[in-house]
C-alpha cells in the first residue's frame, strides 16, 4: 500500500468519519492536505467523504495537481466543478479527483458538499481562518453544519510509516552533511549571515528543497537568544556560537543544534556545556514507548537543576517533526502524550544567560520498540574553530 | 518621525479606533504586527489602545522583544502581566510595552483587555484561526465583544514610506545582483535545484535574510508550471528556463522573473517572448496614480490577445509587495483599488503552454506621482546560455 500511501491514509480517515458522526472532512492546512493527497501547492482544499476525495485548487496548479495527486481530472462530459454526478467521477475510489477552480475555493467546496448531501462536515479550527469559516458557515445549506475536529490528522501524522522514516533519515543525513562540509570552512571573522548562507547552500546542493526554518547562527552574547536570526555580526575570539539548522527534503524535516567555540572555551563554558550535554543524553536515554512527553522534559530539567541551571532553560525539551518542523508531541511540562514507536522527535535542552551566552544541543531521534535511535550522526563535541 | 516609525503607525491606528467604534485592536498576524511594533519573532499578539500598546510574547523572545520594540519591559514593582496599573507603565505613550507570557498568550491578552476596560476589541478574521477566536470569545467578560476588522493594517501597508521604499530598493538590488552573479555560472547540464541553490546563496551573501518565496527554476516543459518547485532535472539544449526569484532583506520583499534559453531560441519561442515582453511593457506603461489595479490587468491581457495567447495567461498580472511577498493590491480582474504613489507592485504577465513551455517576465515597480519607476535594474533580454 505504500505505493499510494495517500489513498491509504484517506481511506483510514474516510472509514473513521462515521464514528465521529461526520459525513465529510474538509482539510485546507497544507501539511495535513499534503499528508492526505500528496499535493504540494500553496492553495487548496481537500474534501474526504466515504468512497471519494476531491482536491480543489486554482489554475496555477492545474498540471501539478494532476501529477501529484496521481489521478486525472474528471473528464466526464457532464462534469463541471459545481455539479458532477457522473458514474465515471466516483468510480475510482482510491484516487483523488482534482477540481480546478477560478476564484475562491470555498464556493466550489460548498457546492460539492451540497451536491453530495453532506450534512455534518468536519473542519480544522486550529488551522482555518475565521474568514474562511465565516464564508463556509454563511452559505451552508439548511440543516447542514460544520463540526470542529481537533488534531485528528496531526495525531495520525505523529506515527511515521517506514517510508516516512526513510525520508526523515535522508533529511537528517543531508542536514548533518551540510553542517560538516561547512564546519571545515568556519573561521573567526566570518559573519553569522554568511555562515548561515553557507549551511543552507550546502543543504540544497545535497538535495534539500529548503531550510526547515530560518537557520540560527548566533555568536557571543547573541547565543543567549534561543531564536536569534543571523545578523552581520562576525565570529570573534572567545565567542560561543549556536548553530540550529534543519532541512526539508522531500517534504520532511530534520533539526539539529550544535555549538562552536571560537578559540578554546573558558572553564565556565565547559561546565555549562557539560551540563547541557548531560541533560540531553539523559533525555535521550529516557525515550522509550509508553513514557510521557512531559516526563522527558522533567528528566532534562532535573539534570540542569543539579547544575543550578534549570532557571536558564527557558523552553521545552523538544518536539515532534515530520511534514512540519514543529509537530505534536511537545516535550514540555503539559504534554502527557505517551511516546510510541515511529514518532520522530527532537531532544534539545538549552541554557541561556543574558549578557553571557547560550548553549543548546539537539538531535533528531526516532522512538523504537526498545527505546530510541538517534538519527543525527554528527558528533556532539563543542567544536573549537 | 521615521526614527520610530512603529510608534507613529500605532498612533495612527490608535487615533482611528474611535471612528471605528473600537476600544482596542488586537493584531496577531506577523507582518501586521511587525509593521506596528518592529517585532520579528514568530509568536506574539499586539494590543493597540488609545495612548498605549502592549506586545505579548513567550520567554524565547524575552531579550529580542525588548530590543526590537525599543522599549523596556515594564519595571514597575506592582506590574505582573495580569494587572499592571502603575503610572510608570502608561507614561511612555510612544513606546510599546512588552509582556513575557508563559503558556497561551490569549489568557494574558484577555486579562489585559478586562483590566483596561476595553469593551469593543477589533480582531483580524482573515488572519486569526478559529481556535484563537474561540479561545478569546469564550472568555470575554460580559458586555465585551470582538469586532471583525478587514484589511485595515494591510491597507495602511500598501503605501510605503520613504524608508520602506529604500528597503525595497535594497532588496530589489540584492535580488538582481544575485541573478547576475549566478547567470555567469549557468550552463547546460546544470540541475534546476543547484541553480536555485546558487541564486539563494548569492542573495544571502549579498545581505538578504532569505528568499521571499521558494525560488522557481523550471526548465523545458516544466516552465509551463507557473509555480514549479525546482527538481533535479537538468538544463538541456533547446530548453526554456523560467527563473522567478525574490529576496527578503530587512524584512522587505523583491520579486523578479527572467527567462533563459539553453541554446538559440526557436522562432516560436521568440514570438512568444516578444508577446509577453510587449504585454509587460504595456502594463508598466499604464501604471500611474488613479488607474485601477484591474485596468493594468486588462492592458496586459489585451496585448496577449493580439497574439492569440490570452487563454495561456492563467494568472493575474501582479501584486503588491512589502513585508509580505503578496500584498494588496492584486492586479487582477476584480481588484478596483486605485493605484497611488508609494505602492510597490509587480508586473508579471506570462503564458503557459502544456507540453511546450512557459514564459513570464516580471519587474518590481514603484507607483510615483507621475507614473511609475521600474525598480528592477536587470535587462529584460531572453538570456541565451
Amino acid at each position: 500500500m505504500e505505493n499510494n500511501p495517500f489513498a491509504e491514509r484517506r481511506a483510514r480517515v474516510a472509514a473513521a468519519l462515521a464514528a465521529r458522526k461526520l459525513d465529510a472532512l474538509l482539510v485546507a492546512f497544507s501539511p495535513n492536505l499534503r499528508y492526505l493527497s500528496g499535493f504540494t501547492g500553496s492553495n487548496a482544499s481537500l474534501l474526504i467523504l466515504p468512497g471519494q476525495s476531491i482536491l480543489f485548487t486554482d489554475p496555477r496548479y492545474q498540471i501539478q495537481a494532476a501529477q501529484e495527486c496521481t489521478s486525472e481530472e474528471c473528464t466526464s462530459e457532464e462534469c463541471t466543478s459545481e455539479e458532477c454526478t457522473s458514474e465515471e467521477c466516483t468510480s475510482e475510489e482510491s484516487s483523488c479527483k482534482v477540481r480546478i477552480v477560478k476564484g475562491p475555493l470555498v464556493l466550489d467546496v460548498l457546492a460539492t458538499l451540497q451536491k453530495l448531501g453532506a450534512l455534518r462536515t468536519g473542519y480544522e479550527p486550529a488551522r482555518m481562518t475565521c474568514d474562511f469559516y465565516d464564508a463556509l458557515k454563511s452559505r451552508l445549506p439548511l440543516r447542514a453544519s460544520l463540526e470542529p475536529v481537533h488534531g485528528w490528522i496531526e495525531e495520525l501524522r505523529t506515527i511515521k510509516s517506514e517510508a516516512e522514516i526513510a525520508l526523515i533519515r535522508q533529511s537528517v543525513a543531508t542536514n548533518s552533511r551540510a553542517f560538516e562540509q561547512t564546519l571545515r570552512r568556519v573561521k573567526a571573522g566570518m559573519k553569522e549571515s554568511d555562515l548561515a548562507a553557507e549551511l543552507e547552500y550546502r543543504m540544497r546542493r545535497l538535495g534539500a528543497e529548503k531550510p526547515a526554518f530560518e537557520t540560527i547562527v548566533a555568536t557571543g552574547v547573541r547565543s543567549a537568544l534561543p531564536h536569534a536570526q543571523p545578523t552581520h555580526a562576525r565570529l570573534a575570539a572567545g565567542d560561543l556560537v549556536v548553530i540550529d539548522m534543519g532541512a526539508f527534503e522531500n517534504g520532511y524535516a530534520s533539526d539539529m543544534t550544535r555549538m562552536l567555540s571560537v578559540g578554546p572555551p573558558s572553564a565556565k563554558v565547559k561546565r555549562m556545556y557539560r551540563a547541557v550535554l548531560e541533560a540531553q543524553l539523559a533525555g535521550i536515554d529516557a525515550v522509550r514507548p509508553g513514557i510521557t512527553a512531559a516526563r522527558i522534559d522533567t528528566v532534562t530539567r532535573k539534570v540542569l537543576k543539579g547544575y543550578g541551571l534549570d532557571k536558564a532553560f527557558t523552553h521545552s525539551t523538544g518536539h515532534g517533526l515530520g511534514l512540519e518542523i514543529h509537530e505534536p508531541p511537545r516535550l514540555g511540562k503539559r504534554d502527557l502524550t505517551r511516546l510510541q514507536p515511529g514518532m520522530a522527535i527532537t531532544i534539545e535542552p538549552g541554557v541561556y544567560v543574558e549578557g553571557f551566552g547560550g548553549i543548546r544541543i539537539e538531535d533528531t531521534v526516532l522512538v523504537t520498540a526498545s527505546g530510541c535511535e538517534i538519527l543525527t550522526p554528527t558528533p556532539k563535541d563543542l567544536f573549537v574553530v
